[in-house]
């Protein structure tokens, strides 16, 4: 293609001027409700419909093709065939239409074939000039300059500041549906389909420009294009724009091949959520959640701080509310002494002030006390949302609604309030033209429908808030792989090219690792049984041997590691035994033993750097023993890893505790420990894309007494 | 009261021919909605208004007193202020009405004089021979017999098979109106108020005994007569009527305190999950979870077995709910070899034929492969419930719905299936009269709304299912503590009541642990260093020494207890050490040291049993070390607990593939071990309710060797 597909160049494709239908006919329904909707956003005089035959459809008459409209046109909509479609884009090129929009299916979703077809569709697209959305997709809507290009029905007429990207078709009339539920307004609507140029990344670029929209909720299976949606992602963080995804795939058993234990830990949707996070991408489990927590990140924006206020005039929904936010870990703070102060002032003697507030039957006789409270809680110094949660009606029963009274003392008092408000409806109902009207007289922009997804929403937010608050002040949260190589203090002598190749031996690793700043427990490398027992003498105490061999991956798998060897007659004898182990197993060169000093007592953690193929070197932190082999208990963060970002990792896992010192076991100097991970991780980017994995384990923690006690290092050449 | 409140007493308050309204009023809108409600539902005619000056209210003629009303009234709803209650009641029960439903607040929830004021009441009431509902709530309506006693304006006008129960009427009208929008037609809405006579679980009893109740939704925050909730639960159990229960307080932090660790592991909270799971009853945490998991048990009945096969023409919903699934533990089984011929046999070239199932975009050709695929789905030998994902209207646009021919199809496919089908609606969306429309048109009964809620739903009704499977076939699934006491093989001579009291000594504890037949490790109680190098020897290998005293119930915090000691010189130290540790802690007597062989390798657990308030003894079962230390590791159940129930709570922990043999450790013998674990349930039950605490810490596992390492019981009598 003669250009990159930026965002400058899919406004033509996204706020097309005119339109074209190719393909048009009455006996498609597609094209009939395509139709229908330009007609009915008021399109009708730039669509134009091209017919093979030029038969009148959906009585206006046709062109035979794109070249006989005559009249400038942006988007070609591809109805026809898959057969007919290269010829298609071809009339349309001609006729100087650069976008093409291609509904068929039987493209890269359906085998060899497919796959060989598309790749054709690209070539020949490109060949053109032409941007190409799809195939097997269902178009898009811009409802803000009201341009639908798409078959599904029944869209909705108002726009508003959320983006909708799917690459499920199927589903996507469903998640406009629920949209409208919701009241979660809309700015674009845009289906993916098999993302064969333009991918979920792009459009994600273009709506970070778009100034109508303030959030974008995204349902994806798959991200096709990693550096593009990275690029993407960290575009809207920086703009402020959250960007909340519905990813699919959080089920699939698939772990990554790895020489290292650290494959194991490392599944495909492990990574994309550990990436997710370092990009501050919310990720949400239900098309509910994500278009509530994406319409109510659009309306409030950024909040200043996490602490949920809560305001309701129902205890129930109070409890019902702190049970989620305890399950979800949201916060809802203490209230202050002021703000306690304040409260005790305006709520009733038989009241409890704490927070979630339950105003008590006393705002029935006085309204003004949920404005009074509002103002109070939104105050607070922890409080960065106040969350009010009562009723709102969806339809009417033919009587004035007798709660409007309710709602507009809550609507005075976000007028009043020193910080963000949002209604909370007890459940998840719709809001309707009715629930508008209520809302609109009492100065009520937003609704949260259901208090678990309200929590929800605004955990996702506050979290997003803080993950994302320095991308916005420019310094980017975690610095671009390519920077973080070149930070000083780890100036590592890469390997040459004929060195990385195959598993590196333990004494090989260890002399990286010690030249990269990363402490290693001390070692001689024994050949003999009198230096080796020579070398236990002088580190005194127990000592560990374990085989030096460039062949043997797991030591002890074969009888090449002895651990708490004592004396040097026990010493030597443990040489003898290992080398014998060990050159017993065909074709292993043994070069000697490695002599250590045992470490006991403390805490053993597995450090670790896989390459994922989508989105590169993944680093992996886990406490040894059980809580890796039982549970799983692990952290992951893609490359680079800032001593701070590794300190939450560590904090992060099940047991952390351990490392906070119980059982007798000192505790650990985490920012030392967060400060040795942080050099694992920019060593393996250092040691550039041959490298395939690098493990410590275990590296041993005892206070501030860190060392790494085995690691494997291995290339992605054999 | 003269007698008790059984479901036929209950029926005079629940089913009433006439009502009157006690304090009606147009000042108040209480009673103005009362009425409404009252006159919409037909019940006009049979309501009469009672206020104090004999004033026209809401435009009709009132009497100054029940006595006046000169008909038989079976309900007064009484509106008037606290202070007049007990008047009023007295003259409601002079005019024969034996059914109070009292809506002030005040009572028990306001304070020490709130609390008196409902003792009151209640026992005025009982003088009276009234059953008094309430007080603090907003009355019931039965949907069945259309019988508002509520001021809840918009009730519905259908009914159906779903009770509503709530103890919080703040939140009452919205759970109505979320009923309505997810299509859970309501036999009965209660609220309970304060229950100061009437209970939850008299409620649930009455609600078994209804023939149009099929399942019942309760939102609680606290079970205030757990024995009749109890007893209520299990009749409802084996009447095959489901209980969903949105119970508040999960966060709650409150720990009981015990004197030994199982205290800490059993929360009010964590107790209540495990007597909710004991009883059958569902544990949601959402109204919307609820009503929509009540509504889809009260159409679907008991599964068969817990499968779910999945029918969908959105590949991004089978994701989604594959997720959901995997999250929740629902099965989605592979389909059987059957299955899948007959799948293929109609699936195109292109589909994948597996669990879930897409139909892929052919069936917007031909519908009938839905009805065909259902029919597949439904005879397959791993499925119990077959659920169909698709798209409902709930909004006309005043076009024919283009949907219906699916939807019809799929209601096709319903009336041939060889077992239970469900619709499901893509996303949560209110079931409309428009909707109502198209399912009737498709014959389609019940819709769930929502991918999340589906396997919400659908996972807890299979749990369900199986969990009160034996309640139904007149098996209880546990025999009631009286029963269990007396089982044959575990006769134990309850101490005699001087003997109950305190924290008993190790030597103690572990002669009652044997006479129980649970296996304790071998001993020998020392009163010599000689004697102590004896036992060792005679044990060979390395012992454990523990301080044998009366008052010592931590013997490690004083230095009482020595592990690994070997040979008699060592042994004999260790004693003198042991004895004059203890010694020098004033108040403790010293009666010698207890020797027993060292146990090592293998897996420790923690098996207590404590005491709750409500619900009697809990046992705990948890293992050693980090897993309970760190994670809080364990599993509650009350007691009895079978040799089953106790396996399963084994295989609960998280950590339960320590049991299965992991790091070089035998498996565990999970057989051997529940029936261990049974035992000291079955014993603490024996011990009677002078028993405050039974705790077995470490019980060592290694292979069938199971031993009881110490013990510690105590009494609720210092």
């Amino acid at each position: 293609m003669a250009g990159p597909i930026t965002p400058q160049r899919l406004a033509s494709l996204f706020r097309p001027r005119s339109v074209a239908l190719v393909g048009a006919s009455d006996k498609s329904n597609f094209s009939a409700v395509t139709y229908r909707n330009l007609v009915e956003f008021g399109h009708a005089d730039r669509t134009y419909l091209v017919n093979r035959r030029g038969a009148e459809t959906h009585g206006r008459p046709t062109v035979t093709s794109c070249a006989a409209i005559g009249e400038p046109v942006d988007v070609a909509f591809m109805m026809v065939p898959q057969a007919g479609t290269l010829d298609a884009l071809s009339d349309a090129a001609a006729a100087g239409i650069r976008n093409a929009v291609v509904l068929s299916a039987g493209y890269g979703e359906a085998g060899e074939a497919g796959r060989a077809a598309q790749a054709e569709l690209v070539a020949h697209a490109e060949s053109l000039d032409m941007v190409l959305l799809g195939p097997n997709q269902l178009g898009f809507a811009n409802f803000v300059h009201r341009t639908p290009v798409t078959p599904i029905p029944g869209l909705p007429h108002e726009s508003g500041p959320v983006a909708l990207l799917s690459q499920s078709g199927a589903s996507s009339s469903a998640m406009l549906d629920f949209a409208g539920v919701a009241g979660a307004d809309l700015s674009y609507m845009v289906t993916l389909g098999n993302e064969a140029m333009v991918t979920a990344g792009h459009v994600l670029d273009y709506l970070v420009d778009d100034e109508h929209t303030r959030a974008i909720a995204i349902f994806l299976e798959t991200v096709r294009d990693p550096a593009v949606f990275r690029a993407a992602a960290r575009r809207a963080a920086a703009a402020g724009k959250p960007i909340v995804a519905l990813k699919a795939g959080s089920s699939e058993l698939a772990a990554r091949t790895a020489a290292a234990h650290t494959g194991a830990l490392v599944g495909d949707d492990r990574t994309v959520d550990a990436v997710f996070r370092d990009l501050g991408v919310i990720r949400v489990d239900s098309i509910e959640d994500m278009l509530i927590t994406a319409g109510t990140a659009a309306r409030l924006g950024r909040l200043a701080r996490p602490g949920i206020g809560v305001v309701s005039i129902s205890g129930g929904a109070c409890d019902i509310l702190a049970d989620r936010a305890d399950d979800l870990g949201a916060e809802l703070p203490a209230f202050a002494p002021a703000t306690v102060q304040a409260l005790d002032a305006i709520m009733p003697s038989y009241g409890t002030v704490h927070n979630p507030l339950d105003v008590t039957g006393a705002a029935i006789i006085d309204p003004t006390l949920f404005t009074r409270a509002i103002e109070a809680v939104s105050a607070d110094p922890g409080v960065g949302v106040v969350a009010v949660v009562n009723s709102l009606p969806w339809m009417s029963d033919g009587r004035p609604y007798s709660g409007q009274v309710f709602a507009d003392a809550i609507g005075d008092g976000m007028q009043n309030a020193a910080g963000p408000v949002v209604y909370v409806n007890q459940v998840l109902q719709p809001i309707t033209a009715y629930t508008r009207e209520v809302m609109a007289r009492a100065r009520v922009p937003h609704v949260i429908p259901g208090l678990r997804q309200a929590v929800v929403a605004l955990h996702n937010l506050a979290w997003w808030s803080d993950a994302t608050r320095d991308a916005v002040s420019g310094t980017p949260q975690a610095a671009t792989p390519q920077a973080a190589t070149s930070q000083p203090g780890t100036p590592v002598a890469v390997p040459e090219a004929s060195a990385r190749r195959g598993a590196w031996s333990e004494t090989a690793a260890r002399a990286l690792l010690t030249e990269a700043g990363i402490p290693v427990v001390p070692g001689e490398a024994a050949t003999s049984a009198r230096q080796a027992a020579k070398a236990a003498a002088g580190f005194g105490g127990p000592v560990a041997m374990k085989v030096v061999s460039p062949d043997v991956l797991h030591k002890s798998d074969i009888g090449g590691v002895r651990l708490g060897v004592t004396g040097d007659e026990a010493v030597a004898a443990a040489y003898d035994e290992i080398t014998t182990a060990a050159s017993n197993v065909p074709g292993t060169r043994v070069e000697g033993v490695l002599v250590s000093p045992l470490r006991s007592g403390g805490t053993e953690l597995l450090v670790g750097v896989v390459r994922d193929p989508d989105w590169g070197p993944v680093l992996a932190v886990a406490l040894g023993g059980v809580f890796v082999e039982v549970l799983g208990d692990s952290a992951l963060s893609p490359l680079p890893v800032s001593p701070v970002r590794a300190r939450a990792l560590l904090e992060s896992l099940r047991g952390a505790a351990l490392l906070h010192g119980v059982r007798g076991t000192p505790p650990a100097d985490l920012d030392a420990l967060a400060e040795v991970v942080a050099r694992v991780g920019d060593l393996a980017l250092a040691l550039g894309d041959d490298l395939e994995s690098l493990e410590i384990n275990p590296l041993h923690v005892s206070g501030s007494t860190i060392e790494a006690l085995d690691a494997v290092i291995t290339w992605r050449n054999a």
